[in-house]
């Protein structure tokens, strides 16, 4: 009877659920369609429609809890989702109190960078390291930072929001008002516009080929550098510029042991990351130079593994974690089963 | 018989030593300029006769041990000076165990911006606080920052090098090499550089009459713009405006209950804090907006109290830190006494 955790990734777009085990092994899992417009009561329902699908596979296993980890801001310590901006009509939703009430299980919440972060630290790319920051480059660009093997939360959790950071005085404005943002210049979006305005519809461009003549995403501009495009491969390098101006102010507010990056464009890690170090090395002091920069392990996993971690290392969230090499995870880190939904 | 701690406070220009209270009061206080161009062995041997100085002083003081803050890089687990850019020949000296080896007692090492930082909460402007930035404006830009009580210190200690976070792609290039670190367009240098540029020498102006028609410093600015000087009242509005930005990062990133400046620029702090205010309520996410940014309490004697405070309570450096209200503190917080040296 295998002991487990029941983990959520509550995404705008997508509810994941999995059981996982202490070692990040995933021995179930499924996912549906968030209900993003339908407000918090019918999430809920999926949740715990989810939940019983999860449990109906595994009949023998042995749930310990549940670890959920949802869009920010969310407060973790009052395990209270404040009002993310993908899911309508949720303000101040007490979601741990309400699961524990609907499951009569423990119920962990966390922020999804910091899940993430969590899931990279304990079963990824970061696993021996004490402290860690973890980017997520894609449509925006969030965070999440563990120090000495900690959460790093601040007030209401709110910490880590890596994203508006100021970087520049130059660029588009930001969604949030300002000029300047780490996300308004270096996210997925900022790349797909840059290389949207840079070539025409109809200009036999390879990376408008790609997108079929629509607007370029940052998947096209990827795709289109690792085929050799000369145009694609510049933005790449700009691309790369702005995240290690972004990155060296990381090491130098956080000094990390690892710095891990995941997101969408995290598949073009390999094309980014020549430019990047170049850039960090040219940028950061000294002492912050040998950080290693290594892309995210575990995709789209690492939120819930790192949620099902938060029951079954069994601490309060900000509580001290102890870093536990498990056999099951050196072996085989998250080996994906069962896949349904 | 008195418990107190032995502090210091090492800097380039003054070794400062005290003895301590466990509510932050100074029952004793000496100095000396730092032999700082004659090596560690020189500067051990002033700290040795400070001790000295300071025991003779308060002969009924029982000394529970040393609390010491100085220059970074530093790393406080180790209790290494890594190697100061302002105290020559210093280069991975480790001053925690040379010290233990001399005195016979407990001795804990910080950084002095931390040092600051754990003054301030403890005794000065952020009492009562979990979390709190302390930001140090003056030649440089320098920071402390604590998280749930403990001082954030990432790998060796490195953590919140918050003077060379890039704000901007503009202004003269940093010390370190590159462009728009905060501390270069921000600090007090930065401000002095720039009312030096928009005045001449002889020009009449009110900064350069205060400047005796030298290089104008961020000090004559504030006295001029306390006098009224429209020249200057604008050099501190765009004083602020950086102050802002800067700051809108550091609560975007550490999420902290307060923000407390102090620094040599903190004694205009009533001219900078209206416009300060307006930048990071235009600029911060709604949920960092209400945060509030204090000056710092304790001017020179926040890293003396600080780093009496890593003895008193008794932590490990990086080991929570309980928050007493003392009642000593909340009565009289570090009422300084018996100035000497």
């Amino acid at each position: 009877m295998p002991k487990v955790a029941l983990a959520f990734d509550l995404g705008g777009t997508e509810l994941r659920g999995a059981l996982v085990e202490s070692g990040g092994r995933i021995l179930a899992s499924a996912s549906a369609p968030t209900l993003a417009l339908a407000g918090s009561e019918a999430v809920i329902g999926q949740i715990v429609g989810l939940a019983g699908e999860l449990r109906a596979m595994r009949p023998d296993a042995e749930v310990a809890g549940i670890g959920l980890g949802a869009p920010g801001p969310l407060d973790p310590k009052a395990g209270i989702v404040i009002g993310p901006p993908t899911l309508a009509g949720w303000h101040e939703v007490p979601l741990m109190d309400i699961l524990i009430s609907r499951f009569g299980l423990p119920v962990r919440l966390e922020n999804d960078a910091n899940a993430a972060a969590l899931g990279e630290l304990r079963f990824g790319a970061g696993r021996g390291a004490e402290s860690l920051v973890f980017v997520t480059v894609s449509t925006g660009i969030g965070g999440g930072v563990i120090a000495e093997g900690r959460l790093y939360h601040g007030r209401r959790g709110l910490a880590a929001e890596i994203g508006h950071m100021t970087i520049t005085g130059e660029g588009e404005r930001c969604f949030c008002g300002a000029v300047g943002c780490f996300e308004a210049v270096a996210s997925g979006t900022a790349l797909g516009r840059r290389a949207t305005a840079l070539s025409a519809s109809g200009d036999g461009s390879p990376m408008r080929r790609l997108s079929a003549n629509g607007d370029v995403t940052a998947r096209h501009v990827v795709e289109a550098a690792r085929a050799g495009d000369h145009a694609a491969l510049a933005l790449i390098e700009d691309e790369a510029q702005w995240l290690g101006i972004g990155f060296t102010n990381l090491l130098h507010l956080y000094s990390p042991d690892v710095l891990v990056m995941g997101g969408g464009l995290a598949n073009g890690f390999d094309l980014l990351i020549g430019t990047l170090r170049r850039t960090v090395s040219r940028r950061a002091m000294p002492a912050y130079r040998d950080v290693p920069i290594m892309p995210a392990q575990l995709g789209g996993n690492a939120g819930l593994v790192g949620a099902a971690s938060l029951i079954l290392w069994e601490g309060e969230p900000g509580a001290p974690i102890a870093i536990v090499q498990d056999e099951d995870a050196s072996e085989n880190p998250v080996s994906g089963e069962a896949h349904h939904g």
